[in-house]
């Protein structure tokens, strides 16, 4: 009985400290979450899908903190791009976590593309895996679409393009909350947050 | 009789001069192929596949010129990247017909994926379209792979980056005739060739 009163640890497998601010506050005061330690070792993401990259991120975590361990990997998916930049959204224009480079190079892309074809949806994978070999991966999407010129300061990545259906601000221009209660990532982790006593306990 | 022996008159419908060489060598003396003339209007590629956009300069072409026209759309279709550049080859990077760019581009964004996920194919729709209305378009294709360092000289756009399936020499290392052998464009045109008198006649 005295576990249910406890936050549970957690490791958080991302140097990213936006990250580790959105996840706290998605995933509320049930967890303890944890930043990464500054020696647990580079993952590469080398997956095909959010869901491959989400899993090698959470058990690399796991393994190098013996605590149990979750992970996103997320992206915007593009109609009009077959689905990416997908899994390659942080590296989109080479470089990797160039924001500004890989918003301006979509943009260019989707430039002769009629606005009826920029449906779009932002797509999380959110994993957890335990240092016993436990793990689990669920997935949060939001649909929408693209607007050709950015909006909004919040959020980061390309949340100044990408307005969700039924809204018609960007991600960028909603508040913390209102974009916790719609977006991908919050979807995945509260999905997340519905197992990961089961796994962990 | 006489006109078996009489070339068909053709207008290609592209302002790239590499590729009308590259198609009279393709569709041979049977056919007079034809630079498009100057005053042709522009036409806005679109199409959500090479075959639309195949056809969209088709059209426009034989309306401007009362010609029977032909087209190709034809790009590089990356495994890895879902399809991509697909339709968007000539301006993956932003800038149309920038091929330094979009190579570069290109091997950027699959820099972080493993080897054996390099698989890709060249893609080529080529149609005809007559002035009364008649169209026809096929596809051609040439799988392979891409290699992380361009060799070569010849050809253009990603041809210094792919070998075919079943080669140890990138395209753009290829004598002109031996790459109109195997390649997309040539497979695509010679099915065009085929059915072209039938439709022109």
């Amino acid at each position: 009985m005295i576990r249910e009163l406890m936050p549970v640890p957690l490791v958080l497998a991302s140097r990213n400290p936006g990250k580790l601010v959105e996840l706290r506050r998605i995933l509320g005061p049930g967890f303890e979450l944890r930043a990464l330690p500054h020696d647990a070792p580079e993952v590469d993401e080398t997956g095909a899908t959010f869901e491959e990259n989400a899993l090698l991120k959470a058990r690399s975590a796991a393994a190098a903190t013996g605590l149990a361990a979750v992970a996103d990997d997320s992206g915007l998916a593009v109609d009009a791009l077959n689905g990416m930049p997908g899994v390659l959204s942080a590296r989109w224009s080479g470089a990797h976590g160039d924001d500004e480079a890989n918003l301006r190079l979509v943009l260019g892309q989707v430039s002769g593309v009629p606005d009826e074809r920029l449906g779009a949806a932002f797509v999380c994978a959110a994993a957890v895996a335990t240092p016993d070999g436990s793990e689990q991966v669920v997935r949060g999407e939001v649909r929408g679409r693209l607007v050709r010129e950015r909006r909004g300061e919040h959020g980061f990545g390309y949340d100044p393009i990408f307005v969700p259906e039924g809204e018609s601000h960007t991600t960028a221009e909603m508040e913390p909350a209102e974009k916790d209660a719609i977006s991908h990532r919050g979807r995945a982790f509260r999905a997340l947050a519905d197992v990961l006593p089961g796994l962990i306990a």
